[in-house]
């Protein structure tokens, strides 16, 4: 059995907790909040501190804090030589102090508050120093997940910059989408069965298989059409960058 | 029963073809190829013809041609007053030959030539010049997928280009997620979770909620430590723009 205590009480923390909660090879000994009650309505009261001086021997301390906080918090940590990781897709191993092991536990997934997650389709990111403290991690990932991958610092930069443009930018796609229907009319639900699809023709296609669309097959008539109704300088500046980087690609 | 006649043998014609099949309210009585061969895979040869003196008799026709041949073909059927639609997202209603009563059935939907699809879940948007046209096309419309739409020119347009962002743009999004991993070797697999979540998140939170990421949290470190790794000048250009547009609604 793995001991674990998580250091954290925003959103990946929960939702880390609960995945822990279900497994059966991981004990988790302690959770850490600044406001311990923030974590009462998952944890009993006595394994929830307050107090760095209080934290319970564990084999792996998982600091799910905000990217700016992993280095101070880390330093705060009352001993040393313990293994100690982030949940982080941003920041280096190397922002973890280095009186203890160090290591990376970053779940790539987006997480909302109130929207349950399934850990078992959720890939976990996983870097350390040693093979010795890569093999706990990869048992402790395994216990929640069977997606595990063995993600350098570089490679995890990279991972969250294609993370921002599948994820982020992606949804920022379906808010312009959103807005052109708001402003005619059209309930955005029409879009929504597209959206879906289009997502899953990644799962039998490559992204570039699947493009579509005016600029793929480089229908001229219609790009000036649309550039001609869409009056948002912001709308017209995206559309007009996406649409030549993708004739860009036709070749 | 209403008797349909596709004109038309790409692939928004195939989907529809075997959309009709399956239908208990439907008869196909007839379709054209310009290559009767082509559709011999789904109906019987005595059905298809290439010869529009040839076509048969039928409540509607449906135009399943390239955007710019709708005129054209259009023109060429050898009656009138007919009822004749088009399914094109882009072209107007106008577009076809007023000899014939005019109409659009537009299926909101990406059809690759390999993926059944299944109708129940694609949106069809309508739009007549008469009342009765309507409800006979609605009629025709509800036979294949219970989510019918009223859509005049003017939002099918907004309608397409809303679709251009929340389809093409968003496979683009995925196409450079998957360019940035293979060039840091990582598996595409890895961003399908976050991929399909994100697509799922708006089921339940508009996108402006369901919005995530450095740009919305105004992470300005963050930004520029993805902007300094990024080194593909293409890649760079968007996520400026895109990360300044998500920034400016921010405030």
């Amino acid at each position: 059995m793995l001991k674990v205590v998580i250091i954290g009480s925003g959103n990946v923390a929960q939702h880390l907790i609960k995945a822990f909660q279900k497994s059966e090879n991981v004990i988790l000994v302690q959770a850490y909040a600044r406001n311990p009650k923030s974590l009462y309505h998952l944890l009993d009261k006595d394994i929830v501190t307050d107090d760095y001086n209080n934290l319970a021997e564990a084999d792996v301390y998982i600091l799910s804090v905000s990217d700016d906080a992993i280095t101070t918090v880390s330093e705060q940590l009352p001993f040393n030589n313990r293994f100690v990781v982030h949940t982080s897709g941003s920041a280096s191993l190397q922002s973890l102090d280095d009186r203890n092991k160090r290591g990376v536990f970053y779940p790539l997934q987006t997480f909302s508050k109130n929207k349950e997650v399934d850990f078992n389709s959720i890939p976990i990111c996983l870097d350390s120093e040693t093979e010795s403290d890569y093999k706990l991690l990869e048992g402790l990932a395994k216990s929640i997940s069977p997606l595990t991958y063995s993600i350098d610092s570089r490679q995890r930069q990279a991972l969250h910059i294609a993370a921002v443009f599948a994820n982020n930018f992606t949804n920022y796609m379906y808010t312009i989408g959103d807005n052109i229907c708001t402003e005619n009319n059209i309930p955005f639900d029409i879009l929504k069965p597209l959206i879906q699809e289009t997502a899953n023709k990644i799962n039998t296609l490559t992204p570039a298989e699947a493009q579509t669309g005016p600029a793929k097959r480089n229908d001229i008539s219609t790009i000036e059409r649309h550039l001609d109704f869409i009056k948002d300088e912001n709308q017209r500046a995206i559309y007009t960058l996406l649409t030549k980087s993708i004739q860009a690609q036709n070749g």
